[in-house]
């Protein structure tokens, strides 16, 4: 057992053909090429854990209610640039059920997925205040959100919230706060990559000091309801989904149907503004947008000039699920549940073979089974790691991609199957015993 | 008939309710409003043609195509970047179809409508090199490019085309050029909204300039065929739809499914990338992209930072549309004819009534009928002609809006149904007989 399970120069081959300098700091995508290359040339399954792709079929009553809008001839007309009213209502009335928060409809924002409204919510931020020119992103995070603050040309600071959990995370904000240049916060909660969930504790923190320093929240709920520790999928009732809506009037929610509706191909998301962003004015805005309103803003300027609109279709597949989620008819957290249950068996087949969890803890719990989780081999940076474990069959990202300050990688559930189990036991078994006999 | 159609208090109300500063400059968004207050106040349904929206079913072949995808679970699959190879393969035979231009499919690219494919162009053009910071649109044009442009903080100059027809329009386009602050060249063809149609000697002129000064040309068919002059549905035989394309290697066409197949409400477009524009290097990219290379900075930088694709099934529908038209099997133009056909006798009832046709030639021809067309009434501005029809229950847009140096209206013959033309008669009557007896 002491070679790599796959050949050295196969797999160097492909990653000279690509032209990859580091292959363990490649992005997700360059990853993605590398292991087809490799696996048309060499025959062998990885076992891939690169993506964030819903690994589920997509929901039922989103199909249905598109193929009904499609077969109506919804496709010709061009949709409202902010939404169908069906989608409106149903996305306010879903935040109603599974957040106990109330938004109006007329803040519930379809885009052409997260991705959209994270751009257009980062564009509008970025010119509210001319003193105010960055924003801040508690990492790790989405690498792509970083990519579009690269393509707009526009600032931001990051750090690792690890080490800022709990009450600490006040100091660290307010370190960012105080100097008076921070327009926008944003995170990811449940986090990708690391799975850790803000507290109510947390939350507060951070909505308390967005009052105080006049900054916005935005708040990505691409795993909305998937801290499988509690059961989220109780329409009206608690537990709920815990939000910084609570503790501020300055947020965005942005709720995508990629993840929990396994409904990505379709690009289709809402962003929710808190009543006070809708209709707040910054005369800043007037330089870039001839509009002073948010809310606005971010429609008849950036959605309008970004696409006209969200397909119009998908908006009723969307409308659709988010009604018979609210209904009670469509347990979407009950669907999504196997992420988790994977979680919980691969976390043991790394463990069991010499690795350790990055991200361990939530608060002093073992962190939560979800989509993702990061892992850590003794004496390997993160880059070393994705390298090293691509010769055994074994796919996925550095967590420097994701703004983490630690050693390791970003394994995705989503696409492993469970018969594959067996596969990623034994290659693990087999880079464990090549590494460990070498140290 | 010496009055107004319809009560001026009720439409000044509107105006006030809505805010509308002048409604005669008022944009398309703002005159859909105010006309959908009164309509619902008074009662009076408006002939409306401020909307450049279809006004026929979606082509049955995308539906059918859309329907199928979604029944296959392809909604669950985020759609590569630049698309999938279906669609890439068939827009490129529809190009070679129906303008005997070869382009790779790789270059082949969907957006989220045409809307995102110039978003996408205009940012990347916009940083090819630091000299060259400006665009210039060929006008009239479509309003909302300028605003992408402005959303971007891009800088563009214009110039209204009508009096630089033919060979004149060298001398007008080497004095911009020759200026060296250029990078890129737009317009319309069929033009929205004058309905001008750039013969191959202009668009030979347009594209040896672009050679000879390094320029892209951005060449924009949402009216791809729509010159109904000639019968531009004979798949891979001539006439061919007139393109840049045969004259210049540095070249970005757009073709949008909303206007030739109906389907504006699924944002589906393909952007297609000359062989050597896909593949070249601009050092200057690097500084905001990270990137050299002009195709993979639009599909792996911007795209995938704006919306990580367009939706998935719409890329199939848009495949097999494409792919019945080259087929033989779908005369796309046949299907759009009648606005054409609308377009001949709406005009003449405005010509019978005292107007008189703004853009009226085609470099001596007498102008064609299509999607839009311009009229002015004597003694008016195109601000005031705009304003006194709206109380003659007839909407549309100031020419002013679309880069024009001309007085007069953009009139759409899309949403104006054939029973509505007495009404129409009737009102022109009416408002002729009004300011007739005034002058």
């Amino acid at each position: 057992m002491n070679e790599p399970f796959l050949s050295v120069e196969t797999v160097d081959q492909v990653i000279a053909e690509l032209r990859i300098p580091d292959p363990g700091q490649a992005t997700i995508r360059e990853i993605v090429a590398l292991v087809n290359g490799v696996e048309a040339r060499s025959g062998v399954k990885y076992v891939r854990m690169e993506m964030g792709v819903p690994g589920l079929k997509p929901a039922q009553v989103g199909i249905d209610a598109e193929v009904e809008a499609l077969r109506r001839g919804v496709a010709s007309i061009y949709p409202m640039v902010d939404g169908i009213p069906e989608l409106k209502q149903e996305a306010a009335r879903f935040i109603r059920s599974f957040m106990d928060v109330e938004i109006e409809p007329a803040a519930c924002i379809p885009a052409v997925g997260s991705m959209q409204a994270t751009y257009a919510a980062f564009m509008a931020a970025g010119y509210t205040d001319k003193r105010k020119d960055t924003a801040l992103f508690i990492d790790p995070g989405f690498p792509v959100q970083k990519q579009q603050m690269m393509v707009m040309g526009l600032k931001y600071e990051t750090f690792d919230v690890f080490e800022w959990r709990g009450p600490r995370l006040r100091e660290k904000l307010e370190c960012y706060f105080s100097k008076g240049n921070i327009h926008s916060v944003i995170y990811s909660n449940p986090n990708n990559p690391t799975w850790i969930c803000l507290t109510e504790e947390e939350l507060q923190i951070i909505g308390e000091l967005s009052a105080k320093y006049d900054v916005i929240v935005m708040e990505d709920l691409a795993y909305f309801g998937m801290d499988f520790r509690k059961d989220l999928y109780s329409p009206g009732r608690p537990p709920f989904q815990p939000t910084v809506a609570r503790y501020t009037d300055l947020f965005i929610l942005f709720i995508s149907s990629s993840k929990i509706f396994s409904y990505a191909g379709q690009r289709i998301a809402v962003m929710a503004l808190s009543p006070r962003l809708f209709k707040r004015e910054y005369a800043d805005l007037k330089e870039r947008f001839r509009c002073t309103t948010f809310g606005n803003t971010i429609t008849q300027r950036i959605l309008y000039a970004l696409t006209s609109g969200a397909g119009h279709t998908s908006q009723y597949a969307l409308a659709a699920m988010f009604r018979a989620a609210s209904n009670g008819e469509f347990n979407f957290v009950e669907e999504v549940k196997e992420y988790g249950e994977k979680a919980r068996v691969m976390k043991r087949l790394f463990t069991d073979n010499g690795f350790y969890i990055v991200y361990d803890s939530d608060l002093g719990d073992p962190i939560g089974d979800g989509f993702y989780f990061t892992v850590g081999y003794p004496g390997m940076t993160g880059a070393q790691l994705v390298h090293n474990l691509l010769y055994f069959g074994i796919s996925a990202i550095g967590l420097k991609n994701t703004g983490s300050d630690r050693e390791g990688i970003r394994a995705c559930v989503s696409h492993v199957r469970r018969d594959q189990f067996p596969d990623l036991e034994d290659r693990l078994g087999r880079f464990n015993s090549f590494y460990r006999n070498r140290k």
